[in-house]
């Protein structure tokens, strides 16, 4: 099966194996995990942050990441399609008495600066109005297709928080796919924002694992957070040796990952029945449509799915290929040929 | 001053003064006071529901509503331009755990079925996904310049909720003039809602109170609800009293306030400078923009106010006039000679 | 019915009724009520606070103090037999994700240092412990049967308070009781709180309404967290003016309601059957058992109301009868037979 | 270094290691991780239960089987002494509105059903009254010293949450210890539960990771509530494979621990100046006091860990050593060796 539905099934390297199996442990709720220590120590260099702390998921480093910066009552402008908004069961509103207050997405991931405008009141001390206490975005944005947020956007956001005088939280799932993309360090990109979240799973591989990165301060209030979730773990160096890989070794090549992409969509785009905007492939997702009068949606992944290719429908009758490590040229033209076969019938 | 900044600023009637004045009264968060229960005896039949309590506000009604419905961690799915999303604070994000999902607004003031529909995962087993659990919609919609919503659209709103098994919740802060624009009983339009909520102040002049009715069970509940957000009131027959006459006599006359309205919208369209939609003005509302190069609404709100009128500005760059039971067609048309010399200068 | 089952009874006066149809009024969610305006200044200034704010109830009151001191995740420590614990539904908890953590509480109504003391962990940065935010304490105290705090222990209050860095909340639901039965003024005994909550209906007779007074900055939080749970309400000048008077005319007549107290607890002690503590009635409520060989408290209660007595079962096994200003002289001595006659059967 | 601060240091075995780095994976959000689903499976059976599920820690096991079986604004009856009160943030009242309703704990780490059943009002259709959903008890009770709570306390329990109709979750963290000891299958103890937690880590050795197990259906719920907090991991099998071994190699072992459990409380209780009650001393934890005379519990901490011991201060002026898999007979009589010498001085 060549599996492309996500990143998210990428499986350790032999060399983060190893690690795991020699990894110095300690107990990490009580700090004293070396492996951890160091991780979080490189990851919070890495993104040219104070502090840094490891989280079992994504998930979870989105959500202290509200939670530390927003206190109950306030609103979290998101992206109508990010997937703090969609994918996360409303944690924020759950757990925190936080209110989404989800605006627009554009097709290339951003939120415009008007709409984010538009969800401060004028009058802010009408106690009618939640007020907004944290900005976040997504980079690269997964419902957009892994596009890159543009250096000059990033800009207007940060001036746009300082004006407004709120947080702003970058969703970096896939932070070093944008780094890759746009020839410049994760650091560079991260400056803009408060926090940052990236995962050491997906593209880099590890098998379980995100990082929160921000100042020490709000590092601290997240910390306690992530004790409160559930989130501190006992000897948690066996997943910060594999993740101490995945930030040396495993982020420069990403760009193979963004190479097959664009080799994929290309093949796709050839062939008749298919629908894709090539110059939105920016890094390893590639979204496209089958013409409806060809197939719906949901057959074409069972067909292709039973022809060894798994893909993964993507609402708004998207399909979505996402290319990683376990996926060279070879799987990407069999792929191409099983899209083409079933499209062909 | 004329008062058109909202309905919300009608004082009592002398008849409702006389009966809080001699009002039975005991304690009702024993649930001993008799004008208490009459009114919601006599609120719930005229809703055509099993149960109706007294709130303090609109607000709570709307909260304890949904609260009542919608448990920790499901969507309410609300309109982008609704009451209940923009001027409540968030209290459903905060008290209940509950995430709002606020879909575009229509300018009749319609939530598309196609939108609601889209709020729903494909995969509700999946994990990820907050589930809907109460969809509310407003009657008549005040964002929307008091839009009544048809009867049509109503009854396919109910089959909607039927079809996903979702509460449907019934914004009707302005019931009766929803009720009295399409010639219909409150009873008929509240009866695709599980829940309806109405003031008692507003157009129909009481000093303080709202209205939430349902079935029995959702009313238990909601009245635990109230206590624990502190509305069980003590001698609240008090307020009830007027409550009573708002309810008796108070809801015909609101075609008046529906005729004054008219009759303002058309003697403003008549204006050079002012713009506005004359078949939008349904009820008791009337929003309308000033031609920005004559005059910014900010200045244009000061200004008027200097002369005696007060009106609001309304967002969008509008301005809101409301008629009520205190404004009477000589008001009108001073208010009308207002604008025009304001925007005569 | 000699109602002595709670001074939640108490019906406003004439002098109320009068100025409550005669109330200058305004919308209060616009801060525009002057009778409204008036109140809370009154109110602020009797006991000596920057601002107050009215509510719908003593559990809004006592909930915004809370929320408005106590960030999510804070722990307010509480007595195990006070009335924010027992009766109020948990609301800090729910709207605002704070820990009660109950302590227990002496006879007197004292919650003891020590107690205290150990709610705050050794290792406050240790992220595994939910810190104070709050300290409550309640004058008089209800369930201790009316006690009044002394000022030498509000005052070690204030020292803990202070040294430990957490606000100190008094409900002072009954706080006038407690003012006349010390010979202290309410400002006095309020001055060491934070904040203070106190009850315009009770032994003060008006209808509806509490009052939540504290530093400006406090009430800025709470008038918003009102807004949020639902207790902005529009002509609230109809319950302000009652609550005016409440203020003026009300509070020094309280010395009655002890008088008639302690002439109904001694009563009741020379009655055969009647277990009481005549050195704890200290204010409006008497507290007493029934010898359990002679009658269980529940056929107690029922009896006495059969004979025109009401009066309240209390928890462990006590009865409680409350005095208040419907209730004279001649209401105690029928009470007094009333019980005796029972109990002679 | 002599670790006995706690069994929570424990490091993997060889064998463990070896498992987790030759494992086969899939990503767990999914459900597509066979060996977390062996785990599950292996887990569920081995308590007894429907359905188990893998979790990041203890503590989120535990909010979990709160959150899916506690409303909001219900309450969860737990001991006063009890982890989930103490050591767990405030978790359920922060991220599910749940009241934690302290009750006093004996000893033995029972929980009076007496004082159970005063948490019920008498009146539960009041709304003042928040209502409890679920009773929590832990086995082995750690602030107890490690006790285990008997068969016909457990058996009582059952029926008194029959008879309440509420939730009984047992926290056991250390169940294989109290199965041990006891000489029941940790099946038998679970059965009472409708939920259960216990530890892969502490004394069974795996790196990370806890067990929650229960009916179908309230795990289905725990498993949506695991994915909003955070906890749902990828790669989760690299846990897994470690947690297998547990359940399969580390359980029985238990016995040791206690047997050197045993040797140190002896060989403790022969030192002047430690106070120590050995008849307390059920499993693998060790509570005794230093002769206040002779050392304060804080310089005894430190001056045994600076002979090479490691234990903790724990609350009540204790000093607690734990014995686990990293400690032998002669590890034990070291300690022993160094407490003598430090009190010797």
């Amino acid at each position: 099966m060549i599996e492309m539905r996500s990143d998210t099934f990428t499986l350790p390297t032999a060399a983060m194996i190893t690690a795991m199996a020699s990894a110095e442990l300690g107990d990490d709720v009580y700090g004293e995990d070396p492996t951890v220590r160091r991780l979080e120590e490189e990851a919070a260099a890495l993104v040219g942050k104070e502090s840094a702390c490891l989280m079992p998921s994504g998930t979870m480093a989105n959500l202290c990441a509200l939670l530390a910066q927003a206190p109950r009552g306030t609103k979290a402008v998101v992206g109508n399609e990010s997937d703090i908004y969609l994918y996360e069961a409303g944690g924020a509103a759950v757990c925190g008495g936080v209110v989404y207050a989800p605006v627009a997405t554009r097709p290339n991931g951003e939120l415009a600066l008007a709409d984010l405008d538009a969800e401060f009141p004028d009058e802010p001390e009408d106690p009618q109005f939640a007020l907004p206490a944290v900005v976040c975005v997504e980079n690269t944005h997964n419902r957009c297709g892994g596009r890159v947020l543009a250096k000059d956007y990033l800009d207007e956001l940060r001036h746009f928080a300082d004006a407004r005088r709120v947080a702003l939280h970058l969703d970096g799932a896939r932070l070093f796919n944008a780094a890759v993309a746009s020839g410049r360090s994760a650091a560079d990109i991260a400056a803009v924002a408060d926090t940052v979240q990236f995962c050491l799973s997906k593209g880099l591989g590890a098998p379980v694992g995100s990082i929160l990165a921000g100042s020490h301060d709000v590092l601290v209030r997240a910390r306690r957070l992530r004790k409160m979730l559930g989130g501190g773990m006992r000897q948690a160096g066996v997943l910060a040796a594999a993740g101490r890989l995945a930030l040396t070794t495993m982020t420069d090549r990403l760009a193979e990952d963004h190479e097959h992409a664009r080799r994929l969509a290309e093949g796709l785009a050839d062939i008749p029945g298919v629908l894709i905007g090539l110059e939105t492939v920016e890094t390893n997702i590639v979204l496209f449509r089958i013409a409806p009068e060809r197939m719906g949606w949901q057959r074409f992944v069972d067909e292709v799915g039973e022809q060894g290719l798994a893909v993964a429908g993507f609402g708004h009758d998207r399909v979505r290929a996402v290319t990683h490590h376990g996926i060279g040229a070879a799987e990407v033209d069999r792929a191409i040929g099983v899209v083409a076969r079933v499209l062909a019938r």
